[in-house]
């Protein structure tokens, strides 16, 4: 069953083979629909995520099915496809050829490699055990049951062990990007709403949210005034904001922040990204993050057959910028890769060099408020959290999830539920405090 | 931490203990509203999941959010409650104290045990790993990703083997109660719909499901008519049910019904049920299923403070009939338990043994089929179905989920799309067949 066998591709076709399927990936089928090629797309998951609401699954406001699409109904109108669930693990240049760890390979006359970017802990690797970041909806998933599995086992714990209990409540997020200012800002929401609703013994006083940044302050490629506005919403919702702050240590119940111990139950990374690893597939030279070099039509140096797009490219583009690492310049760069794929396939000469047009940039903190920077104005509160709803809401993919979504949101905004807040795969194993006598916090009756 | 410590609970007032969040368990809770006592719900998830529904999430018609609520929102009317994530290890009568995994312990003056069932391997504990049942949220998302990622699979490793891909492509339900019939029903249709539309190499013609009954017919709580009835709505969706079938052993890839050995990459088990360990927590006498055998009163023999329902107990009710173990059932015992209580806690004496009210029995095949038996009326067939999705609809727990799950079912109903079909918790190691040459099933491009 393991023999390495090739996929069958027809013969005469151009043979064209994405691998990933995020925004970048899905923005090269979309604009390829209709041309006479054999597409092969290949992916580890059977899903597209729509990654901007990742940390709304993290903090039970949306389901993962919300946010989430099986890859082949989203292509299900192109008839000459092949899907593919499975996990690149090298490439042949020399014959065109991509390895798959299932054991079997494709051939391709075009290649184009969108495979995203994953958690970086600068060199120390050990913190992902303790500080998960958020990419997939496993990873999602997986924070949430920490998340409320705190607030469960601190409400058990109650007083016996206090600095236990304070630990359990303690939530830290390293990391003041607009993923950092989000969670923080989503996780001040949940714990608040939570522990002074539906909890007996811990109230939104107990709990305690800390957003640590390394600068000097937070969302670092948005105008000051919208750090300083992100900044005064967070601390408005409870939020703690450290700026200037190193983390040196991080450990199963604490952070090490300068000289400072926090001890924290829970610890979430959104701190830095490194890039797939393409550029050791392709053995070719990448930039300090691990993004592949590529020429400003988004091909590698002397490989024209093959593109390179969105978190996985290190691209300067026609205004001499570099790209930066959003869905809206992936979708924009897979868009330019059809249409230079098209051109090449009806026998005309290249297409003009890649340009990144720049609609704005979004972050929201909470249930009302966001900043938004379109360059030429800036927005910050409530009108900004319109914004950021009706672009995240329109830019989901499939109406059905949409109208999911949008109901959803209309439901936590009105009522502060959380509907989506289960607590899964729980390991019965795990350490559970105990209850004790009394409690300081406890509410009249 | 691991200090055996007791659970703060007020003087002077009753201890009221319910273990099970189930249907059982909240009926007692919301029959107690107003009762002035502290009351401890334990259960070993922070959810209530509405069971009968459990099927739709493991054939990805419905998300787990839809079909389950966090405990803590269902029970917050109540403030004199105390809910515990934890799970019991036994129980002292005597002290009248439950103990906790946790270290914790409880003490009662009133113990309501609703714990349910497990399911039931008729001493065959080691086909759970290869045939698992369906009673948890964790349940059917495992199944979901089984059933998905055999589709999958079967899709890459096309032609090469095909006896592992018929393999993949064979799904067998063993159990032909409503559990049973509802499975095949959702799989015939889940895999019908994908792949005839989203698959390339695999159709529907590839794709077998078997319904394994060891009686002489489906579904033998309802009248002949109705078995017969749900029978054909299963054949014309293409399930072959096998009646009198006896399953003889159950590996990783096959099961053996009779002499016949059936290869199958998903078994499902669907066939039988086991009371939780109650029995064994109080030493009492329990029936061949593990049920606790209670008194029509439903409290333990010479124990009036310990109270028994839902799957734990076997009752016997003032009509001289035993009690089915399902929804309705549990729903009613919990609240006669909760009369009985404040009657007691009135200072009244008993009252009238439990008598259970048989509102009609449904099941489900499909999409726009299903059977019911009022007792003095019957129906099959698609007015059937509308019974059902209304009658299941209306006792879903809360308001979103009802809306979330009716905008669901129409969008289903409508489109055929599947919202929830992600796979999850993906084991990259898992083993994957390659693909080959060339397919009969391909269809033209």
């Amino acid at each position: 069953m393991k023999r390495a066998l090739s996929i069958v591709q027809p013969r005469g076709k151009p043979k064209i083979v994405i691998v990933g399927a995020g925004f970048g990936g899905l923005a090269v089928v979309r604009g390829l629909l209709d041309v006479d090629a054999e597409i092969t797309l290949i992916d580890k998951q059977n899903h597209h995520v729509f990654q901007p609401l990742l940390y709304q699954v993290a903090t039970a406001a949306l389901s993962p099915a919300d946010i989430a699409a099986p890859i082949r109904t989203i292509v299900k109108a192109r008839k000459q496809m092949h899907v593919l669930l499975d996990e690149v693990t090298g490439i042949n240049r020399e014959a065109r050829t991509v390895f798959l760890a299932s054991g079997a390979s494709v051939a391709y006359d075009l290649l184009i490699l969108a495979t995203g970017a994953r958690h970086s802990y600068f060199g120390n690797d050990h913190w992902a055990e303790h500080a998960p970041g958020i990419k997939t909806i496993d990873d999602a998933t997986r924070v949430r049951r920490t998340i409320l599995l705190a607030l469960e086992q601190a409400e058990t714990n109650r007083q016996e062990n206090v600095e236990s209990r304070d630990e359990l409540l303690t939530f830290v997020v390293i990391g003041g990007g607009p993923t950092g200012v989000e969670m923080a800002g989503a996780i001040a929401e949940l714990t608040r709403h939570a522990t002074s609703m539906e909890f007996r013994y811990i109230t939104p006083k107990c709990v305690r949210i800390k957003l640590i940044e390394g600068g000097d302050r937070l969302l670092t490629t948005f105008p000051e005034d919208l750090s300083a506005a992100a900044k005064t919403s967070l601390e408005m919702l409870g939020v703690e904001v450290i700026l200037g702050g190193r983390v040196n240590a991080i450990d199963a119940v604490s952070v090490i922040v300068g000289e400072e111990r926090i001890p924290a139950a829970t610890i979430i990374w959104a701190a830095g990204v490194q890039a797939s690893p393409a550029a050791a597939w392709l053995d070719a030279e990448a930039d300090r993050a691990g993004r592949l070099v590529v020429k400003s039509d988004l091909t590698v140096p002397s490989h024209p057959e093959i593109f390179v797009i969105g978190d996985t490219a290190a691209v300067v583009d026609a205004n001499n910028k570099s790209v930066p690492g959003i869905a809206p310049a992936a979708k924009q760069q897979g868009a330019y890769v059809a249409k230079a794929i098209r051109s090449r396939l009806n026998g005309k000469s290249g297409i003009a060099p890649f340009r990144y047009r720049d609609f704005g940039t979004l972050a929201t903190i909470g249930r009302k408020r966001a900043v938004v920077d379109f360059g030429w104005t800036r927005l910050k509160g409530f009108p900004a959290w319109v914004i950021w709803s009706t672009a995240h809401l329109y830019f989901l993919v499939g109406f059905r999830n949409r109208f999911v979504v949008g109901a959803n949101w209309l439901w936590n905004y009105l009522t502060f539920e959380r509907g989506a807040r289960l607590i899964t795969g729980l390991d019965r194993g795990a350490d559970m405090p105990t209850a004790a006598e009394d409690c300081v916090t406890e509410r009249a009756a």
